[in-house]
C-alpha cells in the first residue's frame, strides 16, 4: 500500500505503466471489524484523502480530506471573528535560547523537536528548532505588544503546520510527524476571563466534533500528569474508537496561568497604574479531527461523511437508457436536478460519465462517503420523481420532483443527526463503570471506555500505567469529565483503595 | 527598531515597562523620499503588519497584513474552483534523493536549502531538506495518480510556507527566509493546454496586482538565464518601485515542459492506448505581494491601502461635544452609520474611544492606511450629513445622509481606480527607452525602468550584469514584455551591437 497505487480509483479499467490491463477493484480488501489498521489505511488512500510519502510519518493530504478541513476552517474562522481573535502568522523556526525558557514546557517537547543545523553548504552557528507548538515563538511578541490594560484581552490565532518527530506508529491524520492545526494564544488581565475563554473554546471544539463531524466527545479536565507541559491546567474533548477500544484526545484548550508570563515578562499596567502579569491560554485542534471522523463512521464500503463537512453532499447518477431521446431527457433532468439543488445551497454534483456502469459509480461514491445518492432513470422521469439512497443506512426513498429541495435538505439534516446518534449509542455502549482493580482490568481487556473513581494521585496514575503496559500502550487517564456522576460518600479509588476524589475516564489511547 | 517597540501604537500615552511615561509619536520618523529603507521598516512595524523576530530574515505577519492576505486568498481560491484546481497539502520535508532528481532544478535552489539533521537527541540517518518549493515533493505523487488520459488535466494547489535560507539583505515581505505562498502544480496531455494555462494564471496574477493591490505590472517572459530552474520557460508579472528605481518580480507562472515528467516518470496512456509524457506547469505568488503594495502606495503618513483588500474600508470617528445630549446623538449616529454601511456590504468600523483626541485618531487611521474616514460632529447632525476624507489624496467632501451608501461605494471605487492610475503614471514616467550602452548606464543611474532592444544572448546578459555591479545588485533582464513595441528593421542590441531580437525590460531588482 505504501506505494500509493491504492489511491488510484479514477479509472475502472486502469492500465499499469507496463501497458497491462487490470481491473481496479472498488471493494475494500480489508474489513473494519477484522483488521482495523489495514482497513483504515485502505480507506484513507483509496478515497484520495491521503497519499503516502517517502518520508516515514509524513503524508500528503489530498483534496477529499482538504475539502473537509476547509469547511471546518470556515466555521472556526467565523467564530474567531466573533470573539475578536485576530489572524496572524508566526515563524516556523525558534532559537534554542527562546525554546528553553520555560523548563517544564521544553521538557515535554524536547524529545520530538526537529533541528535545522545546516543551510546550503554552511553549518548554522547555532541549531534552530522547528516549532512543535508556538508558545515560545509567540510570547516574546506578546511581551512587546502588551503594555497597558487597554491592550487586553490580546488574542491571536494562526493556521500553521507543526512538526513533532515521533518515533512510534505513524498513522495518517492521527499521529504524523507534520500536521496542520490552528493554535490560538490569548492574554487577559484576570484569571476569571482566562478561565471563561478556556471553556468557550472547548465548546467550539465540541461543536466541531459533535455538530460537524458527528462524533460524540466528552468534555473534561486532564490530570496533572497529562496536562500541557508548562501550563496551569488542560481541558480537552475526548473521542473513542469502539473498534479498537482506544480513546483519542480530540482537541485541547489550556489555561497557562502565569507561568509563561513570568518567563517571557508579559506584564501590563492596570487601571490603577500598578504593574501586573497577564493570564494566558492556548488552544488547538488539528487535522487529527479528520482521522477520528473516518475511524468512527467508516464501514466496509468506505467512508461515511457527515453532510455538514462533505464537499459533495448529493451525487446525482443517471441510469442509462438505450433510447437516445429518453437518454437525453434523463441527462438533462440530472443536470437540472443538480442546478436546482445547488441554487438552494445544497452541494450537489452529477456523475454523467458514460464509460462507467451505474453499479460502479454507486460503489465509487459510496466509498467516497457522499451522504446522499440520487438516481434518475426512465421510471423516475415517468413518475416525476427521483430515487434517493442514504449512505449512512442504505435506506432508499422516491422523492417527488416537486418536493425535491425540501426533502433533500431534510434528509441531509436527518443523516447528520442519525450519524451522531448512532455513533453516540455505540460509544455509550462501550462505557463501563469500574470500582475495583479486577473490574478495571477486565473492562480494559474488553476494549471499554472506563469510568472509575480515582484518588487523583500521580503515583497511582503512574502505577496503573506500568501495570497495564501492552502492545498498544498503557491505560492512562483521559479526563475527569465536567459532567461528574454522583459519588457516594466513602467511595474508594479503584486502583489505590484510598478515598476517591473524582470520577475519571481511563483507557488506552492514540 | 529590531526590538519591535515601534510596533506599539495602540495607546497614545504608553508607559514603558519601567513605569516611565512617554509620548508615543504617531508621525513616522522617516520619509519615503529621504530614507526609503528605514521608512519601509517603520511603516510595516508601526502599522502592526510585521513584528520583528530574533531569527534574522524571519518575521511575524500580524493581523493588519494577514487581513490583506486573506482577502487575496478568497479571490484566488474562487478562481481555483472555477478552474477545477483542487486544494491539497504536501509535506514540508523532502529527502535528499528526491530533491536531487532534476539536476538544473536543484542547482538553482541548493545554496538556500535548510537541512534538518537531528530530531530530539538523535541524528537522522540522512539529512532531510525543508521545501524551498515543492516540485520534487509533489511529482512522485503525480506519477502515481496519473495513469490514463481521463486523469488529465490533473491540477492541485496548496497554500504553504516555504524556506529559502538567503544570506543577503532580508526585507519584510520582499525577501525573507520563510514566506507564505500558494503553489499550483498541473499536468496536461498537450503542450497547447499547458501554454494556455500559463497565461490564464498570469492573468490572475495581473488581476491580483492591478485590480486588488492597485499596482501596475508588466506581463512578459523571462530570459533563459532568469527562468525557473529546470523549467521550459517562465512568465512573470513585474512591478517597479519608483523611489528606489528597483523592479520586483511580482509572481511567476512557469511552463515546465516535460523535464520533470521525464525525471519523475509522469506518463499516461493516450486515447489510442499509446504511452505519452505529460506537460506540466507550476505557478506561485507569495506574501511578497503585500510588500510591493506598501512600497508603491505608502507615503509619509504611513500606509495607503486599496479599498478592495483593506480589512477596514471606512473608519467612522466622532467629533466630541461638551453637551451630553448632543454627544449621545453623535455617538448613536456613528454606530448607525457603521451599521448601514456594513449592511450594504461595506467594511466599516467606528472608533468611539473617549480617551483619544480626534486628531490622534485621524493620524492613527491614516497611518493604518484606511481608504476613507468619516467624521461626524454637531454640524453634521444639524445638516444631516457626514464628512468624508479620502486617504489617497486627502480630499474632503460632505455627504448627505440620504446618499450615504451610494456615495461611499462610489468613492471606494474611485479611490481604488485613482490609486492604480496614480501608480501607473508614476511607473510609466520611469520607463526609459535606451538604444545605446551610454543611454543605458545613464538611465540606470537615474533609477529608470529600462526598455531596450536586445540580442537575446546569455553571454551579453552576463556581461551587462558584471559591468553594472553595484551596491544594490546588478542590472539584469526583468522580462520581454508580451506587448512588444514595434522594432524597426536594423535595430541593434544596446549592449552588444548585434541585431536586436526583442524589446526587453532591464533594471536592478529586489
Amino acid at each position: 500500500m505504501a506505494d500509493g497505487k491504492l489511491g488510484d480509483n479514477s479509472t475502472a479499467i486502469a492500465k499499469s505503466k507496463k501497458g497491462m490491463k487490470k481491473e481496479t477493484g472498488l471493494c475494500l480488501a480489508n474489513s473494519k471489524h477484522a483488521n482495523f489498521g489495514e482497513w483504515y489505511s485502505e480507506v484513507v488512500t483509496k478515497t484520495e484523502m491521503i497519499g503516502y510519502y517517502d518520508i516515514s510519518g509524513c503524508y500528503i493530504i489530498d483534496e477529499w480530506a482538504m475539502g473537509i478541513w476547509k469547511r471546518m476552517q470556515i466555521f472556526f474562522d467565523l467564530e474567531m471573528e466573533k470573539m475578536d481573535v485576530k489572524p496572524c502568522y508566526f515563524p516556523l523556526f525558534v532559537s534554542n535560547d527562546v525554546l528553553q525558557k520555560e523548563k517544564d514546557h521544553i521538557k515535554g517537547f524536547a524529545p520530538e523537536v526537529a533541528w535545522v543545523t545546516r543551510a546550503g553548504d554552511s553549518d548554522l552557528e547555532v541549531p534552530i528548532a522547528i516549532r512543535p507548538t508556538s508558545e515560545t515563538i509567540i510570547y516574546p511578541f506578546f511581551s512587546k505588544r502588551i503594555r497597558g490594560h487597554r491592550d487586553l484581552p490580546f488574542k491571536r490565532n494562526q493556521w500553521a503546520n507543526v512538526v513533532r518527530w515521533e518515533f512510534s506508529n505513524p498513522t495518517p491524520f492521527i499521529r504524523s510527524r507534520e500536521f496542520l492545526w490552528q493554535e490560538g494564544h490569548t492574554a487577559f488581565a484576570t484569571k476569571k476571563e482566562a478561565d471563561t475563554e478556556v471553556l468557550e473554546i472547548l465548546e467550539l471544539y465540541r461543536q466541531l466534533y459533535e455538530e460537524y463531524l458527528a462524533v460524540p466527545v466528552i468534555k473534561g479536565k486532564k490530570s496533572e500528569m497529562e496536562k500541557f507541559a508548562g501550563g496551569l491546567y488542560t481541558t480537552s474533548v475526548e473521542a473513542f474508537i469502539p473498534n479498537t477500544g482506544r480513546a483519542v484526545q480530540g482537541a485541547t484548550s489550556h489555561c497557562l496561568g502565569q507561568n509563561f508570563a513570568k518567563m517571557f515578562d508579559i506584564n501590563f499596567q492596570d487601571e490603577k497604574g500598578k504593574n501586573a502579569m497577564v493570564w494566558q491560554n492556548s488552544w488547538a485542534y488539528s487535522t487529527r479531527t479528520i482521522g477520528v471522523m473516518v475511524m468512527v463512521h467508516g464501514d466496509d464500503k468506505g467512508l461515511v461523511l457527515p453532510p455538514k463537512v462533505s464537499k459533495v453532499q448529493v451525487i446525482v447518477v443517471h441510469v442509462p437508457s438505450d433510447d437516445a431521446v429518453t437518454k437525453e431527457k434523463i441527462i438533462n433532468t440530472c443536470s437540472a436536478t443538480v442546478k436546482t439543488l445547488c441554487d438552494s445551497g445544497v452541494r450537489a454534483e452529477a456523475d454523467l460519465r458514460e464509460n462507467y456502469r451505474p453499479g460502479w459509480k454507486y460503489s465509487h461514491w459510496e466509498m467516497k462517503g457522499v451522504p446522499l445518492r440520487i438516481e434518475i432513470g426512465q421510471r423516475d422521469l415517468t413518475n416525476k420523481q427521483v430515487c434517493a439512497v442514504r449512505r449512512d443506512n442504505g435506506a432508499k426513498v422516491d422523492i417527488p420532483m416537486v418536493d425535491l429541495v425540501d426533502t433533500v435538505k431534510g434528509m441531509l439534516d436527518t443523516i447528520q443527526q442519525n450519524m451522531f446518534d448512532v455513533a453516540k449509542r455505540k460509544r455509550d455502549a462501550c462505557i463501563q463503570v469500574t470500582k475495583t482493580w479486577d473490574e478495571f482490568i477486565e473492562a480494559l481487556a474488553q476494549k471499554k471506555l472506563i469510568l472509575a473513581p480515582w484518588c487523583d494521585e500521580e503515583e497511582v496514575e503512574k502505577e496503573v500505567k506500568t501495570k497495564t503496559k501492552g502492545e498498544t500502550g498503557s491505560a492512562k487517564t483521559l479526563c475527569s469529565p465536567f459532567d461528574q456522576p454522583e459519588m457516594p460518600q466513602g467511595t474508594l479509588c479503584f486502583a489505590s483503595g484510598k478515598p476517591a476524589k473524582k470520577w475519571t475516564y481511563w483507557g488506552r489511547s492514540y
